[in-house]
């Protein structure tokens, strides 16, 4: 259910990029329950200049950020999202971008504001006569 | 008040692009109330890799998909959201698109957080004195 | 803490994209207290037919929108939000955007919804034992 906007600037190779977003929808499958198959990731390349970012905020210095936007169903607990983050940039050190680099930003929706496919609410199903 | 964005692969002609934005925004006049002047869109295409998606899930199986994600206001029944998105799929289908292709999600947000132009928040107007 | 979005249709120069940018974040800075180094904007440009708008709604008339979404903590009073849309209009007019073309949208989440690097909920810090 997480639908995953990467955005990044232009430069890294193909292969990154997709190690990058390995390291996004892996981070949700072991933090949050987030389903193996449930991968839905757009990832978009940017020119230096379209990317606006302060080199330092909250004592984290930035040098080519990846911005991770997720908007996934309500319910995770703190702790779910602390997790998250942690091993979202865990993950994304493996794949070669410092962790300084890792800014994630969570959206949160109701359950019944997913189709999947089919025009149908799968998570909200119509209730069936027996 | 929505925003739309329509996130696509490379490959479809302009005529079905505009043709799927049509769809989007017909489904949302339709069944959500939506008025018809209400209309800003963003389609954006995207390189096959750029868009990471699992060949099936949930029992629909992708190809080629089309995200479709929609910032409106709240308030929406359940039953309206349902009709949105098996509207939204029947007219996909008259566009040319599989409604197996078809990924909806919705972002809700307060009425008072839209300005539609001259820096007026034109859903939560100021009172004005008599 | 905002993520800011800026869409736009090409033709706009290098430093009129700059400048729109610069005036959305002075505007979340003046009025609704985001830290002056809390900056973190995509600029994205589209061609004009990717871009889909009304020439007319809500008597405002558009022709080279900006479309702004900013995704930021909620907590901001409808005061508040007033004053973010005037403020952003007047700065679009002194970077040469006619206030009719300024369009935005905010979305609200809840503040351990971030993490701004390292891998940390730097909003939502876990307590320390002394």
């Amino acid at each position: 259910m997480p639908l995953q906007r990467i955005d990044l600037i232009k430069g890294r190779s193909s292969a990154q990029r997709r190690a990058i977003a390995d390291a996004v929808h892996r981070a949700l499958v072991e933090s949050t329950g987030v389903p193996e198959k449930d991968r839905f990731q757009i990832v978009a390349e940017h020119e230096r200049e379209a990317i606006i970012f302060p080199p330092e905020f909250m004592d984290v210095e930035h040098q080519n950020p990846v911005l991770v936007q997720v908007t996934f169903s309500s319910g995770r607990t703190l702790d779910q999202k602390r997790q998250l983050y942690a091993r979202m940039a865990e993950l994304m050190a493996e794949a070669g971008v410092p962790t300084a680099e890792l800014i994630v930003n969570l959206v949160e929706v109701a359950r019944d504001n997913w189709s999947f496919g089919n025009g149908e609410a799968q998570y909200a199903p119509v209730p069936r006569m027996e």
